[in-house]
């Protein structure tokens, strides 16, 4: 098969179609989700969480009583985990993310994922994550943040992280004009801060799954940013869905023993 | 949005929304199948086909060269087994089908489902399978059959299910007049002819999967209907996937080993 | 391939390997549950606890600090939902239960099952479940049960429930006689009571997710009660596990909200 | 049962209850891979080959008819893709790898993952992949490799790699004594290269799945070092199966057209 990627390509813009869009996640244009697509369609005439109650009424064969009735019945869904109704409504994101947010985020082993392949196109030198402000080792969880060190501290570090993926972005850059394997020549660079752009689907149960984890003070910096977005977008287009989620699973605006 | 569910729906009728519907499957006004949804939705602006070519592109970043130069790779995405940009694609399926179809489909666990309670919604006189006609013992194939019984076999046994049900129906409605709970009445009914609806989701990679499997002629002659039905609304709505499918995958068309 | 089985087998008796098994789960000899091995085997010298404590600790390198800072830290695990280390222990069981369980137990997904198949295996005379006493419909929970019926209602429904029986399954063997395939002369019996043996199979954590909603009041009674031989297998082979399960999943002991 | 880990154990060591160990898979002594545990276990009597038959014989009550009859049947169900039966075994590895290979393995979502956390624990400077040989783009397949690059281009690329990540391991000790959380001090890390511990579990099919993807001449060179020693692993201890899979799946012994 020719190569087919024509010279003006680029799936780093935004997609024309998306239904909507959250930019400069961790603080840099590198940093954007898109919500592609999603099954019910606004143009399709059914709302997302009438597509849950409707599901849910298949057990019974019955119907819609007007959007209380409905809305109560879909607060009860949850409150009482009955889950499989939520399965019903997918979403479809892309998102480009560094490695360090990815390494977190495919562990979620029910979502679908198609994502930049760093075997098949090469990095670009502006392709990394280099923050400009740095958290402190939390004193109390092992594997926690808390706070800021000193902006001169910070400033350093932005400095230094620069200077390495320049130097590795150069190396890389020689590896492959002396005909190095991309999938190996990319060794050299600091991967945790490289972006990589993936198409991710999943349903609306699992995707309340991972922004119960993912938005907990626990989990990492930055990939709670993206949490952060999804939820914005998410109470956009299910407003019944997640005021049931803030209510019964949101570890930040619930009670839950899950949070 | 405006409620999408008139007064006096029944979950039982066709859904105004519905993409496509197929009826008398398995000879009977009961077993009926509609594409209730899928992702991306026609109204998208999106075709299904072309979505996964998308998807597949993220690898690389690639973008669309044209509709020959898309089908092509589509084509040779399924041939090489990269299937994860079929998982991009969504089927959403209203089914009327009776429990000895459900007990085989059910076991396709990479579906979603949202199924008719028996336990909360009595059965109606007129709920059950009964076929016309009957098929005999396969002589080579232990779990299968092959050729029809006599007509007169037939229509004997027809009868007698036909007594079967009427009776056992009647206990039921008598179980459910003394108080005998719904969950527990059923028992006396004959269950593998029982009519049940569900709402149930998977993805194009999983849907040909069970196509695969479902469509083969050692596959029960019952689920088979529905795979057939499936197969020809998948012919409509994904005409290059379905093309890949009846080249690399559909035991009736491909010599797929798998098949 | 020739028949494979032979005269005298019969794989509804006890495995002599089994490490635990208990009967008469519905009040007659066909109900029974075996544990058929579990990962880590008892003979292996490793303990299922501890293989969960050993797996959570591979997050940070470390090692055991003695049983009880073990039993500390797997209780830890559960109440936080670090649920990862528990699918590190698998179950593997043989079952025999009636169609109106296994409808409900199938829908878990996260099992693997190997069923007897009703195409391939024709049924016996004995092989139905027909209860000695049957439930009032729960005037409060329109899917539950609550108390009993009369005794002579009971006696009735059982009277009339064993002729059913009795009746289909003669006309079953008649349509055999005649020829019909076992696949659809099947459809004549009342199958919710008809006898299945699987072998199925989960880890840890699905375990407790079945255990959780299968031994909640609201669970049908049949499928409660096998839900409860397998809890008192679980607290046999998982000590500690079972111990947090109590704590903070079981619907009968902790306040869960799952529950 | 007493503490099956002693107080000095070091989870980088083997373990004294492994069933097999394979060392330096990638050319260096931090590069092993363990079969830790494995359902059914050895000592329990029960070898894994007789496991699936058995479980494929619950279809139709069957037992045993001897090691060919068995045999035989084994090889018939994977011929045939009659999966269900070899999701009854499992595998639990613990392995040494570096990112770029946990990379693409954690894209099986069919395994069970326990991994070392960089968020919980500190790297050590030995903690890294540096290639001795470097490979060739391949001129044919954009995602591969093809034979090497003269051993002056290799010397080169070793030692800088290696001065990156000395410099960078400088650099991110320091980090950790100015007090940044290890979490983000990681960033400045040739993340690739860095080796993590997995606990990770799967089924005998799902195995099967991997290895066929991973042993394809495709695959990255490095999680093909992994494979090859499951491979060599899988052939000890599932002589039929693995026979099986040579006849029907392997990419390097058959022809199965999704090699």
């Amino acid at each position: 098969m020719s190569n087919p990627i024509p010279e003006d390509a680029d799936q780093r813009l935004a997609d024309p179609n998306s239904l909507a869009r959250r930019e400069n996640i961790l603080g840099d244009e590198h940093s954007w989700l898109e919500l592609q697509d999603m099954l019910p369609h606004p143009a399709s005439g059914v709302t997302a969480d009438s597509a849950i109650v409707s599901a849910a009424r298949t057990s019974f064969l019955g119907h819609s009583k007007g959007a209380d009735q409905d809305k109560r019945l879909l607060l009860y869904l949850l409150k009482h985990r009955h889950t499989t109704p939520f399965e019903q409504v997918e979403f479809k994101f892309r998102v480009r993310a560094p490695v360090v947010v990815w390494w977190q985020w495919v562990r979620h082993r029910t979502w679908s994922y198609n994502l930049q392949s760093g075997r098949y196109t090469p990095f670009n030198e502006d392709e990394f994550y280099i923050p400009k402000t740095w958290r402190q080792q939390s004193p109390t969880n092992k594997q926690g943040s808390e706070g800021l060190v000193s902006s001169e501290v910070s400033k350093e570090l932005h400095r230094r992280l620069t200077d390495i993926a320049h130097d590795s972005f150069a190396l890389y850059t020689q590896a492959l004009e002396m005909g190095v394997a991309k999938e190996q020549a990319r060794l050299v660079l600091p991967a945790w801060t490289s972006y990589y752009v993936a198409v991710c689907k999943v349903d609306a149960w699992n995707l309340m799954h991972f922004l119960r984890l993912r938005l907990a003070t626990e989990a990492q910096w930055e990939i709670r940013q993206y949490a952060e977005a999804i939820l914005d977008i998410f109470r956009e287009v299910m407003p019944w869905t997640s005021e049931a989620f803030d209510r019964y699973l949101n570890p930040q605006t619930s009670d839950s023993p899950l949070a």
